[in-house]
């Protein structure tokens, strides 16, 4: 049996599970490549640390010493952040390693540099478990979509703010109540603002939008709102309308115009999107003739993860034997035929909108109102009223299309009424995109 | 730009799309790839048909002529059926091109001889048009899920019959309204044999097995159901209990054996497969530690299936470009290392079942069918017994677990009674697999 030797950095859940997962699978592993992979050293910060199954000889702290090791072929970058990784990651490539991570921060933030130096050696950066988990969605943008133009892809690509969202819209939850439940059960970090201010599917996004569109994003380009301040009003509001909120992250070709973002939205229960709960990840991809296609499955976890990742090697195996390394490019398009397409600015915008007002409960408050959304040319689709209590009720309306600049206008003017108490929620509606 | 010559069998709705899709994409096509595709040849049955956009100079109807022409180093087979299209394709993989066919009844009856052939010749055989139009199951089973051991692939693979299922279970129509409806939307055939019989769906199981757990399969492997016998009743028992009636593909490598069916199924309205209505395709697998993928999106249809095709030839193009055309075997398992998994019984299944028996309005029958039941181990989960109006009325029964053997003799028990004036409609429960 032929062996590729591995190099790991990084030895939490994901790398644990890629170890335990290449042992325990190996002869189905090699039933389809004819490889065996065989982990020569691991990075860790800690080496006192008890891992199971994992046998301590491989063990060392000085991630450059796995990445220079001459028996690993391949280096499986598990360490996150960016630094450090990008060091790693660059010294691979140049030593025309090949290289799989799962860190989307980096890509993110350095994705064409490494792609850039990837493309140059000749070797192979997979980086499939960098978005939802186990789902192949890489692939399918990268190969399985070569033939037509991508319209849009998008989706719920962090689980731990969907399943924040699932718990406040079953159970009308404060957001702090459901962060709780989340970190109790592990499925939010202590610190959780990458996942609930939307930059962990902000940097996801751009990865995706990169493979769909051939065209380099950065994450500045990406509008994010996060999940924070939604109440559970909002849940019972969306309810009444027959809707669910979403942290949605979606890209566009809008006319050549990339229209990138990531915030809540208020999406018909009806629609496959919104049926994706807990830590659950979705993606859609609508393509130009072909139609829409939908993936679903565990977005998190070691063993979800780690799938993707030992994909990627066996994916690399095939190459190896084959000198095939540079078949696919790693953005799925020649370098040459990249372009960077002009952003959409989010004023721009066109769509329906939930606003929610905080008022005073008071005659003609809402005839006022009326009045501002009306000259700003955006007309009512619908109303609700909470009962006639006296103090400060909320109010709720729902817009028809309106584009997004005077929709905030409009805001800003009501916000600065006398009757108004509090700053308006603005949730965006996506009726399918 | 390079040039790849593309040969097409064929030029009907799937031929056609196919044929334009490769115009009005080419420059979305190259730039991922590399490669223009240029179509040399078509053979059709009759020439003087008006094909929009289709140049008359390429056709002829000799599919020989196209397979053997010089400038045509890919064969496109969209002819259907066997002899024909096994000859072509055979043909063409002994001149060591490449072949790429939508022919699932091709590939599950002759799959074998023709993987073979590929793998001997070298090329490459691509079928990813094959299952489920645009939706990427093929490459997913060979490829994004190297990593695991496949538990079970099963799904909604035919659309016509879905088509019709979804109209009976809406509008509780009788089977023949539902497919005289589909068969004015173009959604069925003339003969809709192959469709609501089941046979097409088990057709393309046996090559989603075949992927799946790496065993050869014949088609005459899978037990085969349709959904002619379902009635308007079935579809109103179905709500009572929150379930849905599907025609569910499923195999599962159950502890070694292959457990491979195409039946009408009851499952849980909240489940996601039961969601999956009209003629979209849904795919689920579950792999070992990583969990379930499913797959959704457009499985027929001219473009969809197109698409498949056209990012197969993509595929090849890659491949030419590396000489990797075997990088990946046809079957994703390396030869040797494939085995047939002996068949499971479609008697010694384990199940829940949902019986409708037909019998006398009369005291004590219920009563006599319970002892029945019980005598052969099977417990009752509920009963639905139809208002008392005299006469013969559906009686309905669902049970908890038991063995497919003691239901089968129950029924035929049951249905020997005197009070029993109809065969017993049987429907297998499927809570999840």
């Amino acid at each position: 049996m032929k062996k590729i030797g591995v190099g790991l950095l990084g030895c939490g859940v994901v790398g644990e599970a890629v170890y335990r997962g290449l042992a325990e699978n190996a002869k189905a592993i090699s039933a389809r490549c004819g490889f065996q992979f065989d982990v020569k050293k691991i990075a860790v910060n800690n080496i006192s640390k008890k891992r199971v199954g994992v046998s301590g000889g491989l063990l060392t702290k000085k991630y450059m010493e796995v990445v220079q090791a001459p028996g690993v072929d391949i280096v499986v970058e598990l360490m996150g952040g960016e630094e450090d990784a990008f060091t790693a990651v660059t010294t691979a490539l140049k030593l025309k390693k090949h290289v799989v991570t799962a860190n989307k921060l980096l890509l993110a933030k350095r994705g064409e540099e490494i792609f850039d130096l990837a493309q140059k050696a000749g070797v192979k950066i997979g980086f499939e478990a960098s978005v939802a988990g186990a789902v192949p969605v890489i692939r399918t943008i990268k190969e399985a979509i070569a033939s037509g133009k991508i319209k849009s892809v998008f989706g719920i690509i962090n689980g731990t703010s969907n399943f924040i969202l699932s718990s406040m819209m079953e159970r009308q939850t404060t957001f702090a109540d459901a962060l709780e439940e989340a970190q109790n059960l592990g499925y939010a970090e202590a610190d959780p603002t990458f996942d609930v201010a939307g930059i962990d599917a902000a940097h996801k996004l751009t990865i995706l939008a990169n493979l769909a569109f051939g065209t380099p994003v950065k994450l500045k380009d990406v509008h994010i709102e996060g999940i924070g301040l939604l109440t559970p009003d909002d849940f019972i509001f969306a309810r009444q309308f027959g809707r669910v909120i979403k942290l949605l992250a979606t890209a566009k070709n809008d006319d050549g115009k990339l229209d990138i973002r990531v915030h809540p939205a208020m999406v018909p229960a009806n629609m496959p999107i919104a049926r994706i709960d807990g830590v659950t990840n979705a993606v859609e991809v609508d393509v130009s003739d072909a139609g829409r296609l939908m993936l679903i499955g565990p977005g998190a976890g070691g063993d979800a993860t780690a799938s993707a990742v030992i994909a990627d090697l066996v994916d690399i195996a095939r190459d190896m034997a084959h000198c095939s390394s540079a078949r696919v490019s790693p953005t799925g398009f020649l370098p040459h035929s990249r372009k960077r397409l002009p952003l959409k600015n989010i004023d721009s915008i066109k769509g329906g909108y939930y606003l929610r007002f905080t008022v005073d409960d008071k005659p003609g408050v809402l005839a006022k109102m009326a009045g501002i959304l009306g000259d700003n040319g955006i007309s009512i689709d619908s109303v609700i009223q909470k009962g006639r209590t006296g103090g400060i009720v909320p109010l709720v309306i729902l817009t028809h299309e309106a584009v997004e600049k005077s929709v905030k206008k409009a805001i800003n003017k009501i916000d600065r009424l006398s009757t108004s108490q509090a700053r308006t929620m603005l949730i965006r509606l996506e009726d399918g995109l």
